[in-house]
């Protein structure tokens, strides 16, 4: 997809800090910054990590072209020539680790960990946010609806509703990775391989004398996936009769019709009734699509209702996670090198959860052997105190310490992959099936109390003593100070 | 911004059509298509039209490319290779007819309007909604944010929580149209010629000793331009006497500090401490930025509650236009040729206001020449009916035809502008600068009920008694059938 460098797709803030830094002579400075979200969206149990290739394409092709450089150097005549011809050589050579795309992931875990010198370690920061919390965002939305519809069909087909071209291709690339089956974006199954669907609009019935004539029409080009849009006039009095007829004469050359689509109206009533249409007509194999501004809401509500439909077509609703429009996802300096040592930082708050949580972290993930289910994911310093397999460790809630459990039995899964080590890219980027397949074994091992729509368990995400006590050590200390 | 052929950035749907129109010999029939809105969105009084200039790049760069038909190919081996080869020369070459960026616009009126063939007309539909839904989507949101903000200076701050790359740019441009002053995003920045704004974040406080030592040497880089955050530990007890003692170091220099920002907390009470603590001090001439979620609900009420905020930074509310993230703009088939003629055609639907009016429209504003304030918009087939200035026009309301009201003195503005005739562009894209001054013309034809926020007055938008009459004759002539 990105054929131009975006580089310059930052905050101006960040390049002013760049700037700050590099006159300071502090732009060398080793520094770790955290992206991570404060709060599950959706009221949901968990999230749907998504948007890593877009940040390794993005990585791998950052570049200042002549063209940008001579744009900020018009922009800020303030800059040194040194600096900017610094840029026109910028490259990155940081280490990037991140949770890898699929994964089922919560608040306060570091999801993409970034180490360079504190220049390109800022520079990335706005582009990494925009790129992750979208994508994270319509995955989650995306197996939300994923929960409730079973093993029913699911397309996505929100593209005139999403906002901009890029949400529309990266938001389809999201929901299949969650678990949808096909988008109507055409660009977005070129580029990612993702199944498209589409049959045609109202406005091919309008284009001819009759809704029959443009059945039949639609039926003779396309006799082996044909799928009706019935409601251009009247439902049942109209669309699914004719879409009958249809069937017949397809029937009559050996050929079978794949189902009708409901655009409008009330799904469940219209489905039941064109259920009932279609299977006295001889046609049980036609199977039902419908669409007209779902969700993982009204999906459950109209399966509830006893609804006909084997296919939903998602649009607004997922495309622009309608409910909850952005994640919310932070990017934080944790460490930073004071006098050739790396030093934890801290930033704190009136706002107590935004106060963060110093020190560059790992996050493990505890999981049961007999049952292979996540117990919970532990946040813990590199090379200190690490989790060791089955030996006792004592969880603590972060925010009531009083409340604790000790487990003895547990599987140790390391969740951070090193994705670029000093500006070398060392992961090789999992096909989109690859993806889609992990995150089905990642839902696989979560019970189904963290995975409903309504009210979920909340699921335990720990830190270890050692970062609890420096939190809040550091937290006195300022205090005081 | 566009590189890269979007030819392929359409529904699947659109494609089967298009083809089945080909194999049905139909393809090279006329079709008139309309783009509008049914409803304005945040229950505001107005829509602004942005996106027409994406608009203008996509269609005339709209090309298949051979990685396309390619991929088409192995899509559907039903694609007869001749509609491939047909879709390899294809440019477009249709009629569009739109609102110009930056018009006050309401629902059911013709925003973009495309005459051509049925394949080039049906392709189109997608995109053109994507763009023309987003833009103005986030310019109306910007108005609303402008209408509450009086002098005060906005900045557009979203792009890490915009959905995705090609919102945050489009969205920062769409701000603009509407009166933002400025936008965070280099790229847009660079890509539009929008100014930009940014100072720098707590990782900069971090990333020193202490926040003076961090505050002094920013103001030492950018000794013109300092606008220093004040949150990152203590907004009153540390950031603003920290500030205030850079200021003093500045002016020493013969410099004046720029601003402070708060960016969490209590907006109203910070902000007027903060502004004591600046005037005591005696910086008068130091402004406060604030940011923080913010969007014209908050400001609005900020702003009653005394807050001593100069300019306003705005994030993801704006850009995500978080309270109501999609547009719901649509694009109807309303005239089609047969047998050599046009013919108007109608969609009806059990949901009455999605009923479409037939044919192929033109929209005129009527203003009063005494105040120059816009009267109504009028809704009429072309070169029939067209208001003449100052011939007595009966005006009713569409939905409840008895509500009659006759004006008399009144000039006639044409709304709809012609982009593409038969293919070539005779439109001439004005210069950002020049849409947002015809934004600002366009808010001040308006009477200040039509523009507030809460509960605004409805403006009228008619249709003209041969459009309606047609409606009802079609509808009618429908139900008997």
């Amino acid at each position: 997809m990105q054929t131009t460098s975006l580089a310059l797709h930052t905050d101006k803030y960040q390049i002013n800090m760049m700037y700050a830094h590099w006159v300071n002579g502090t732009h060398k400075r080793k520094a770790v910054f955290e992206a991570y979200f404060r709060k599950l969206p959706f009221k949901n149990g968990y999230a749907v990590f998504a948007g890593l290739e877009r940040i390794v394409h993005y990585i791998s092709n950052l570049r200042f072209t002549m063209e940008d450089i001579k744009y900020l150097s018009s922009q800020e005549e303030n800059y040194d020539p040194a600096f900017l011809e610094e840029l026109l050589q910028f490259t990155f050579q940081g280490t990037i680790y991140a949770m890898k795309e699929g994964a089922l992931v919560f608040p306060d875990e570091p999801l993409v960990r970034v180490e360079g010198n504190i220049m390109e370690a800022q520079l990335v920061e706005t582009a990494i946010l925009n790129f992750m919390n979208y994508q994270t965002l319509i995955a989650t939305k995306a197996s939300r609806i994923k929960q409730v519809s079973g093993d029913n069909k699911l397309l996505e087909f929100g593209t005139r509703r999403a906002q901009e071209a890029d949400a529309a291709i990266w938001g389809a690339r999201a929901a299949y990775v969650a678990g949808f089956d096909a988008t109507s974006n055409m660009l977005a199954g070129e580029q990612f391989g993702i199944p498209t669907a589409g049959t045609h609009a109202h406005s091919w019935v309008q284009s001819f004398e009759s809704e029959q004539e443009a059945f039949d029409a639609y039926a003779k080009v396309m006799p082996d996936q044909v799928t009706l849009l019935v409601d251009t006039f009247d439902t049942l009095g109209s669309g699914v009769p004719h879409a009958i007829e249809t069937a017949k004469k397809l029937e009559a050359q050996g050929k079978k019709m794949n189902a009708i689509r409901l655009d409008s109206g009330d799904l469940a009533y219209l489905s039941i009734q064109a259920r009932k249409m279609l299977d006295e007509a001889g046609f049980p194999y036609v199977k039902i699509v419908a669409s007209n501004d779902l969700d993982e809401h009204t999906i459950f509500n109209l399966k509830a209702q006893g609804a006909q439909i084997d296919t939903w077509g998602v649009g607004t609703q997922l495309i622009t996670a309608a409910d909850q429009p952005s994640l919310g996802g932070v990017y934080k300096l944790v460490e930073r090198e004071v006098r050739g040592g790396m030093q934890p930082t801290i930033k704190i708050s009136a706002n107590p959860e935004k106060v963060t949580t110093p020190g560059k972290k790992e996050v493990y993930r505890l999981v049961d052997p007999k049952t292979n289910k996540a117990i919970a994911d532990y946040i813990c310093y590199p090379d200190d105190e690490q989790p060791k397999q089955k030996e006792p460790l004592q969880l603590f809630n972060p925010v009531h310490p009083y409340m604790k459990k000790t487990i003895k039995n547990y599987d140790v899964v390391t969740m951070l992959e090193p994705i670029f080590v000093e500006g070398k890219k060392v992961y090789e980027l999992p096909t989109l099936e690859q993806i889609r397949e992990y995150h089905r074994e990642q839902i696989g091992m979560f019970w189904p109390e963290y995975l409903r729509k309504l009210n979920p368990e909340i699921y335990r995400v720990n830190i270890s003593p050692a970062a609890w006590n420096l939190k809040q050590k550091m937290i006195s200390d300022y205090i005081q100070s």
